[in-house]
């Protein structure tokens, strides 16, 4: 019987020291996010093949852990193609089964609906160092509330959990809007059709600059002119939320003056109440991968390290395309996994973890004084402190390192003829 | 594009209320095991089917979500058979991925290992009114203990658990040994070869009675004497340490004396330190399904509710199995989802859930005005209140209503023309 003692491939067995960083980042996130009013749901980690596969998910449907139909379900000799096999799989974000319970569910609901999930999500990625097959995503979404107030309230959210996880760690808040993305665009002259490649090309401006950029724009095929007059449009935008006011100026008759104002507004009133400290940037080169946003995006980067750690935006389409109802909708999610990269990287300390003490006891210590040795260990463990009893082992000095490195500081030895600390 | 809106077939939606619960029971048990000296790991969800199919999981195997492999690995037309077609399943418990990670990771581990575990399993069950077909179990093990302190901490460590999530129901821990319950056969003149279904029958002792039990045991072929014999013994057998040690002696030369004495030292030990307060008796008729059991097994029943919340026992073959090298190992594993039922169905509420407060402002107000509203929820927020912000609907009696069932008990109403209360 050999057993293959590796974890499926490109999966992870966690480890004691970092299952407590990682309960205590979901702890934060979780108070955090209810005292903002949102409500934990949880839903299957499987879900119907039909609804994975039903194209809202983009390059993510490719990457679908699929399950085999079971019993008379299954009837291999028949199959002529993989759908044939499978009914279910397991969910590869946590938007599309919040949809799916929403509309199971939507009877039952307040509204607006102000959903927190925090659960696996599973997708068929190429393994490579630092990304898993496996992996947690925490998401806050506000359905049902088409007003700017879920933007504030989601960005408010996150940036508090942010700066509870990471309070050494300074972090950026960039937004933007994808009426923005278009109107920039469509005023410089580039072609209707051509914005989705445009936008492609804008999402790699972290990677490869503005020279980059223009570069990749002009090898598309893309006009000398517009490229020219996008770089000095952007050149010409502020950060702030007035430089997002004078955008909407600026981009008057191709692009309603609401897009920038609502903007603006959500920049304003988030930075006149937040209790974090954060930068907050307007980044009208921002564009965040998923097509199925439909107006405000924005992204958080934090300070010495690549990548966003939390992103999110307005959909207010997908909702209404599974449930027939059109559903405002609007969410953030976190990247828990980074966030636990950063903390373990930084050999971060998980605060107020209690005393560990580990006591123990000579091999051979008759049964009363063992009790004797429990029941101590028992009174201490109602105060709170972790107690460890164990039998001494030869080595004593050895085991006592090991339990040292596992973080007990504290040492109580028991031996036959008494008690000796 | 028609979405299913109900969760696959034997799987759950989980509501907010339930999610309390949940996370109030987990935190319990996480928080008094921690105290015991446990370390929580994790494994993923996906395991390899070569392990899952290894024999260890007994009946468990014929319910696997077994997961279609991937890209080239997958070739229909020459697939023969469903082993053809997967390489991976979902666990269908905690106990073979701890296996397998204690053979992955053991020169990491300290000896002996204590480990606690928190996860969804999977099993393909018959669905039925309160068992789903994705679950979550509660598991502790202590890995490399060969003496009975890994029992002794075991119960402590459950019952403690027990007791701080349920103060109000009674429970007992029954607990028996196989080498008992084989050696009170074999004393009885029941045939070796006839012990595993004797024991099928004796499991049924809580549904079926005592009369029950003798009558299937004539049925399946037993002789009328060692019924009769066997009936006997067990009403001359006492529940407590001492009852324990009588029946030791009664089966002198049938079984060696150490097994009763180290029964009988664990209840001694256990009734001594116990800082809970709960009914801990011998039931010679004791059995627990999972035939990898190898010594003293035990199980929780809680008053007003029928079947065990807890179970385990000591298994000190299987990990030797697959990893090649005996290790002695012995685990518990409390019903979480029978619990979560158990509060569930009693109205429980979780203690010490802070105030919940709703503030409702008038549709229009204007953005400086709904600042003032969200400044003054971020600083309740970061005192610990929950506090929603919310627009006024045109029903705000309904609105209020709802909000209160969600458990909203103060409310605070902003209009255009001033703040009212």
């Amino acid at each position: 019987m050999a057993l293959k003692k590796k974890p499926v491939t490109g999966m992870k067995d966690i480890t004691p020291a970092e299952m407590q960083i990682r309960e205590y980042v979901m702890n934060q996130i979780r108070e955090t996010y209810k005292s903002f009013g949102f409500s934990q749901i949880e839903t299957p980690c499987v879900e119907h093949i039909e609804n994975l596969t039903s194209k809202q998910g983009g390059d993510n449907e490719k990457l679908i852990f699929k399950i085999l139909k079971r019993g008379e379900k299954l009837n291999l000799a028949a199959a002529q193609s993989e759908s044939d096999l499978t009914d279910s799989g397991l969910r590869y974000d946590l938007t599309l089964p919040l949809s799916r319970y929403y509309a199971n569910n939507a009877a039952n609901l307040p509204s607006p609906f102000k959903a927190l999930q925090m659960g696996s999500v599973w997708r068929a990625d190429r393994p490579q160092k630092g990304r898993f097959r496996q992996f947690v995503q925490c998401d806050i979404d506000i359905l049902g509330d088409a007003t700017s107030l879920a933007e504030i309230e989601l960005i408010l959210a996150t940036t508090t959990a942010l700066g509870k996880i990471c309070p050494d760690n300074a972090f950026t808040v960039r937004i933007n809007d994808r009426e923005i993305l278009r109107g920039m665009a469509l005023s410089c002259g580039f072609a209707e059709e051509s914005l989705e490649q445009v936008f492609i090309t804008l999402d790699k401006m972290d990677k490869i600059g503005l020279e980059g950029v223009k570069a990749e724009l002009l090898e598309n095929g893309c006009s000398q002119e517009s490229v020219d007059r996008y770089a000095a449009l952007l050149s010409s935008v502020g950060k702030d939320a007035q430089g997002v006011r004078r955008l909407g100026e600026a981009l008057e008759g191709v692009m309603p003056r609401q897009v920038t104002e609502n903007l603006a507004g959500i920049m304003d009133t988030v930075s006149q109440v937040a209790e974090t400290s954060f930068g907050l940037e307007f980044d009208p080169t921002l564009v965040r991968g998923m097509s199925y946003y439909t107006g405000t995006i924005f992204e958080v980067s934090m300070e010495g390290f690549g990548g966003s750690v939390a992103g999110g935006g307005r959909y207010d389409r997908m909702i209404g395309k599974f449930t027939g109802l059109e559903t405002p909708a609007c969410g953030f999610s976190i990247g828990f996994e980074r966030i636990v990269t950063i903390l373990l990287d930084n050999g971060f300390q998980v605060p107020g973890s209690g005393a560990k003490k580990a006591y123990l006891f000579e091999k051979g210590l008759e049964p009363r004084a063992l009790a004797q040795v429990i029941r101590e260990a028992m009174e201490e463990r109602k105060a709170g402190v972790q107690v460890l009893v164990a039998q001494m082992n030869k080595n004593k000095r050895f085991q006592k390192e090991q339990l040292a490195k596992d973080g007990y500081a504290e040492f109580k030895e028991f031996y036959k003829e008494g008690l000796k600390r």
